[in-house]
């Protein structure tokens, strides 16, 4: 496995710092429309570098990412994406895959490495390893378990792409079983969501309002009101 | 629904600004033993408020969030959490639920107050909102869907905490069932992760490496090698 990422670009493509998180989460809005500007390469691989190092249970990153790019394949994509026009229009679009299986194969590589790098015991891997097979193999759903790791990766790169001052849309209206026969994803691969990143055409989309606190935050006990302030 | 959040602090407890979120993405590391000391109410509300601007499907924000703060609780969430020292020793879990049912409840006034603040049409909203029905009941999996959506929320909710300074632990190892009865999560709720939010104690974990981009994006279709650079 690699070290961590050094030499991420610090500022937006025009100089501008990154922007905060707070304004990353706040002007964040679902892009409706991109103009064809494409997204340059060092800022690509640093938002798939940033996503990369997302937490997942036992380090296992059962996540893959396609990037598509080519537009005769973007087309591809708005087709089984039930026809979007952003989907074709973004300079890029991540499809990003969760896979039910193969973590299976690569998690002595994951349990031993990280005993090696100082993150767990080189007596003790191996058992450590037996344990997370006992867990991920009682898991009743393999596809919900994967696709909720792939979100955290997802939503890093969203993040990062905003950060870095580019647009994105999040999609989740798609024919899974057609984008996993047109991009070659096998079996095994859920199709969690995707990503496209560019730069918005025209004005965002408006903001549709969101839940205060008081309506989706409970202290202590499920149903039990939030008692901090929800003014915005 | 609220407004956008106003008045989130700008800079974190001790008056240093956030940090940038490439800090954030490869300074966090799962925290194993946290601190006593509390997060100031202001930004835990901080928090929660910029976890719950994250998008959903048609706006739906089927997430909820218990907040467990007391140490009684901390210490029953632990029991039902594999016994995880961490659950009972830092000063915040959340437990993060999808609601795979309650989102039709409020949907009316999803999409009719969407349509109200210009991000629909008064025209179309209740035909828009009838093709959201026909999509999610169309899904062979609501708790897929729920976890991927909670997730997205949750993601923020992490590294909003980082951004502010804050340590985080996000956990999977728990009896969903138990946690359920515990907490008075409804039937219909799915228990999708804990995160632990607080000061790390001691040292933080060792990096335990991450596959590099060759090993988990592909370019254009699954299985073609990406091209870019592997460096780190």
């Amino acid at each position: 496995m690699n070290d961590k990422p050094k030499n991420l670009p610090n500022a937006q493509p025009n100089g501008e710092p990154l922007k905060p998180l707070t304004d990353v989460v706040l002007e964040r809005r679902a892009t409706a429309e991109f103009l064809p500007d494409e997204v340059p390469e060092e800022f690509l691989e640093a938002i798939l570098k940033l996503g990369a190092q997302a937490p997942s249970g036992y380090n296992l990153q059962p996540w893959r990412f396609v990037v598509v790019r080519e537009e005769e394949n973007r087309k591809r994509l708005q087709a089984v994406a039930f026809n979007q026009p952003k989907v074709g229009q973004a300079p890029v679009v991540i499809i990003a895959v969760g896979m039910t299986r193969e973590w299976k194969e690569r998690a002595d590589e994951v349990f031993r490495e990280g005993a090696e790098r100082g993150a767990g015991s080189l007596d003790t891997w191996e058992k450590y390893r037996d344990g997370a097979f006992q867990f991920l193999e009682g898991m009743q759903h393999m596809p919900t378990w994967v696709n909720r790791h792939t979100m955290i990766a997802y939503t890093v790169m969203m993040l990062a792409a905003e950060a870095y001052g580019f647009d994105t849309a999040p999609m989740e209206g798609f024919d899974a079983a057609a984008v996993k026969r047109e991009f070659n994803v096998p079996e095994e691969g859920e199709v969690v969501a995707l990503l496209a990143i560019g730069r918005a055409k025209g004005a965002e989309k408006v903001y549709p309002g969101r839940f205060g606190l008081s309506r989706i935050v409970y202290e202590e006990r499920f149903g039990e009101a939030w008692e901090g302030n929800d003014e915005v």
